[in-house]
């Protein structure tokens, strides 16, 4: 496996790859690499010649209070994880090599899209998402680039983008990957202290709880996130930011009858960590 | 030649293109096509496998109070001119075709090199046409995409674009075409009445007497764009927009002595018509 930390090299890289007729699949991450992003990276190594991991933290989708500074860097096991998954190629570049310029040329998806469960409380979130991928799809001109549907609303904010400016990729979205107790893998995780581990499990509980009701008949959109919110508000060391449900695809708002396909998506703290989960709710 | 009118065919056509191992030079205009146009198609024709020339009169780089509506439509003619310049395509989406959604994503360079000159008074021109520029990258993936230099503001702001987001494409800018009397070709040249086209020789004249100061000698920067105002204003006709001097590339402010490469740019009414030239002085 090839590790790459400047654009120069990575383009040379590319260009081969390219020449060759391989078919390449990039797994846009921010390092601290756990089993969610191996299971992307797996996927990759099946469907393309070629699987290149990018592992940038990247500033701009960062609020200035967020977590930038303080997010995991491990660069080292990252590079083990991504190679054992099947990579290829882990681009880690610098700053300064994604952002040669004071003055951004920035990408920008509009509208409720953005602006809806985490775009409310990170206005400049998915701007900064958008403007990195669209960077790192003219690096790696991926086939297929690959996304955990735990970041659900990145998925459908990024499949507006391909659409809208028409990028010759298609966007592979997969499961989230759990803990055997049931909570979602997050690079975040770290973060939280054994209490906190453990009273986040509520989230899972609560999006398995809706699930139930959904199987059981329930379709009023109202009565399923009130007992998601009951039940996560019974949980004294949870703070809750969001518990909503949109339409799929595009994230519309849902009607008070759940027909075809939405998404339950919350957003939660515990202590100062903000975790994300969510369940996708289909008639079959 | 082929023309094309939707998405979904040209895409198939690029594919074949590049399946084949075809260089792309692509062309983009708002159709109304002259012999700046065709100076163009030619040099990409000359360079490439294959010219694509894309005519969309693009609404989103047009503001409220411009002329969207009133812009030259003349497609049959371009098919013509593009033909007999050497394009082996010509794309003319519709509005829809490009735009497929509400919500739009947009493609924005910030910063002063959007803000200066014509980005004063046109405050969404340039937002417009990275958005647009993008989509046609996206689509045609040109090798070589052809700017006159015209519009040299765009170029810049096209050039930082194409940097801040590593689009492989390399930017060709051709020298301004000019009628046998000075006047620079343009599209909007028509609007003019045959005072107005008399009384915007004065354009041309005034640049030329810019290059002649510098020829001999000229570099206090002050000096050269009064002496270019002045004959401007000269023509009762004339209504001044903007005489400006920036450095190159990069469009920062010029000191007070010239040194290396500036742009030295001119926006004018005559009557309704707004016109645009400029000359690059440089010390070789």
């Amino acid at each position: 496996m090839i590790l790459c930390q400047n654009v120069a090299e990575l383009k040379n890289l590319v260009a081969t790859f390219k020449q060759n007729g391989k078919s390449i699949g990039l797994v846009p991450t921010m390092g601290a690499l756990h089993e969610g992003h191996a299971s992307l990276i797996k996927a990759a190594h099946a469907e393309n010649d070629i699987t290149i991991v990018s592992v940038f933290v990247n500033p701009t989708q960062f609020g200035p209070n967020e977590d930038y500074a303080a997010y995991p860097r491990t660069l080292e096991k990252d590079c083990t994880v991504a190679e054992n998954a099947g990579a290829d190629v882990v681009f880690a570049p610098k700053k300064e090599d994604l952002y040669p310029n004071k003055d951004m040329t920035w990408v920008e998806v509009t509208g409720d899209i953005t602006k809806v469960l985490c775009g409310r409380t990170r206005p400049i979130h998915f701007r900064g998402v958008t403007t990195v991928i669209t960077k790192l799809f003219n690096l790696t001109m991926p086939n297929r680039a690959y996304f955990g549907l735990k970041d659900a609303q990145q998925t459908q904010v990024l499949q507006r983008m391909v659409d809208d400016l028409f990028f010759n990729v298609n966007l592979r979205i997969m499961p989230i990957v759990r803990e055997a107790d049931g909570l979602a893998k997050s690079s975040r995780n770290v973060y939280l202290s054994p209490e906190e581990k453990k009273a986040a499990l509520i989230l899972s509980k609560s999006l398995k709880h809706a699930q139930d009701l959904f199987l059981h008949g329930e379709r009023n959109s109202a009565k399923i996130v009130d007992a998601v919110t009951q039940m996560i508000k019974s949980e004294p060391l949870s703070d809750i930011d969001y518990v909503e449900m949109y339409k799929l695809p595009g994230l519309l708002p849902v009607d008070e009858v759940i027909s075809g396909k939405v998404l339950l998506a919350l957003a939660v703290k515990f202590g100062t960590t903000r975790l994300i989960d969510n369940v996708i709710l289909e008639d079959k």
